[in-house]
């Protein structure tokens, strides 16, 4: 997962991104999507209370049919910082509106990075003055802003889709970020998608809600929900005037949530300090609410966790987990696989080669836990990575 | 918190402990905890779906007035075994209570250790055998009863109180293990008081129950709910014949809570590889269970947990724990002060010396979060440690 693809930059939009100096490092910091005309968007955010500013701001203009830009900079999360924070968030719009020629509603927000901190909003204006030259097509340019928005992420996440050829393809493009859901100081995953599918704006919220439930919504990589995850689908229409209806708009979705999936598998592979990288298979569950508690137990428990990092198939430290997560299961409702090996079957031990499963972790990147219960037709599949010494030396070993 | 105070025992108890060789290591693993007579009892339990047998025997017995001893060994959970795990329970039972002269209900059991394997049955039954002569009031056989039942943890945990002088005077003995609400390889936490108060068998389990929830069940490590959590309390009746009613029990309770308390703060401060001792007081809450959601957000945050172990006032991290705590409250509502320094109030940031408060956290084991609400007047006092490197390596570096 580690090589970035091609890139095809869907039509009508265009990116750039500079060193505005929000990010003590001095690395690239602000990001600027732009689209030609206005767009179609859609967008998901977090379910935490404690919401950034940035993420009310488009919480508050979507959906819309006429979006125009995407603003984001790393470095600083405008989360939790009240009014003046809000107040940030307007003015950046209003910023970027000015230097496009369109409205600051039209302006969609994402930021990330450490929280209870106010914007440095000079910078943050220098920054867009600076960047709006710099718009373009160019896929380079789409690769700048993807490395422009990672905080502890140790490299770019993008995806480039096509659909069909000729008259009626289009494509899309996504970036992304995250490193954990929450990064040292830092908070967040962000994605960004644009396509130049003709798509109504009614139909592109449905499709991008139902495509991260089924990526984003499945990883974790501590179970900390960030303050400012947001998630945008920008369409341009660019590719055709042949609005997608009825069944010509699954092969789009089918895009869209290919896009959104390899994203979010990226996000858990690159999650900090991973030397493993985790899908949890829950299946037999009676309804996908309880496939996913019982996955995101497993995910979340430290045991778990160390467990793998340690290539330890210890195998009663998974089940324990699913035992608190809140479904009223039976032990004899419940088998499990390691990486397809039965340990555990109908509530009973199994017997297997704990040293040769052991090797077998020990030697592979990629992990696969697979609980069946016999309680329904419910399944997920859900994406975290191990827990390791690293990830405790990120996290503590900074200093506000 | 690391000295053990004196003992006195309850009359009409005694214990002894010896090595049965259910611990690789070859330490002491069996402790006999006997009853010269019948005792009243109650018990709490895990709420893990997936339970160790010994936790199915205990609630299938309890509560009961007739109680005479508790068998604990360490090193094995026998959890997730299956009906032979059961068996294994019952054999037991039945041999420690041809040793007493009783019958098998009568004799409570708790397991701790490794989950998924068969206890051995002839070094259980030998190490009883072998354990019933040295049965003794002696303090000494209760300090060595309390170190057998460790796994982890890192020093016994013993809390000894006594109520009032002569004729009515009575008193409270109990010991615990948990250095982790799931330590590695082990699962579990246990607690066992014993008291010669002369209490009812209806009026124990409230007075238990209470205690507990508001004790044990405050404390968090990681997270893991075990699946052998027991706490055991057996009133022998021998300081006097008059029987504890009405107002005389407020004393005999407030005893029980405080020992609970006294060793559930042990164990969090027991914590595999803690370096600091967190209190979280969440107030002014709705509700308790909102108060206590609140509370074991950011107690079970891996970020919160290594930006303390960093000695990072890094507050974000903390009310953005509390914002995906499941409670519908405004950012407005929220205010937090670390160790006494105000860090974010009613939605907005302070200004603080993040500096001093550094030095502060880095300079004291113990480290108080209050994370006040204006949404009513529940309020929970909740406790954890840090997370550290240690943690880690104690956890991974372990193959079955």
């Amino acid at each position: 997962m580690s090589e970035s693809p091609p890139i095809v930059v869907p039509r009508g939009f265009r990116a750039s991104a500079v060193k505005a100096g929000v990010k003590p490092s001095g690395g690239l910091d602000l990001a600027f999507l732009a689209a030609d005309g206005p767009c179609a968007a859609a967008g998901t955010f977090t379910t935490n209370r404690v919401c950034a500013a940035p993420v009310r701001w488009c919480r508050e203009n979507l959906p819309a049919d006429d979006v125009r830009a995407i603003v984001v900079n790393a470095g600083n999360a405008n989360a939790a910082t009240g009014a003046q924070g809000e107040a940030s968030v307007r003015q950046t719009a209003e910023r970027a509106a000015a230097l496009l020629g369109c409205e600051a509603r039209q302006v969609l927000i994402a930021s990330t990075g450490v929280i209870g901190h106010q914007l440095p909003m000079d910078r943050i204006e220098a920054g867009l003055v600076a960047a709006a030259p710099g718009l373009s097509a160019d896929p380079e340019s789409f690769r700048t802003a993807a490395q422009a928005i990672l905080t502890t992420d140790t490299r770019t996440k993008i995806v480039s889709l096509q659909h069909g050829e000729g008259a009626g393809a289009y494509s899309l493009l996504g970036i992304a970020k995250g490193a954990a859901m929450i990064g040292p100081r830092m908070a967040t995953m962000l994605a960004f998608l644009l396509t130049d599918a003709p798509v109504w704006p009614n139909d592109l919220q449905p499709i991008l809600s139902e495509a991260v439930e089924e990526s984003f919504n499945c990883v974790s990589v501590e179970g900390h929900t960030s303050t400012n995850d947001t998630v945008l689908l920008l369409a341009s229409g660019a590719a055709s005037n042949d609005i997608l209806r009825g069944d010509d708009l699954k092969p789009f979705a089918d895009m869209v949530r290919s896009a959104c999936r390899t994203l979010a598998q990226e996000m858990a592979d690159d999650g900090e300090g991973a030397t493993h990288f985790i899908t949890i298979d829950v299946e037999g569950a009676a309804d996908r609410d309880e496939a996913r508690n019982l996955a995101r137990a497993v995910a979340d428990s430290p045991l778990v966790k160390t467990a793998i990092h340690g290539a330890d198939p210890n195998w009663g430290r998974i089940v324990s987990a699913a035992g608190y997560a809140g479904v009223p299961f039976e032990e004899t409702e419940l088998s499990l696989w390691i990486n397809g090996v039965s340990v555990y079957a109908l509530g009973t031990p199994t017997a297997f080669d704990a040293s040769a499963l052991s090797a077998d972790i020990r030697a592979n990147r990629d992990v696969h836990l697979r609980l069946l219960f016999s309680r329904g037709d419910a399944s997920i599949r859900f994406w975290t990575c191990d827990l390791t010494a690293e990830y405790i030396r990120l996290n503590a070993e900074y200093t506000t």
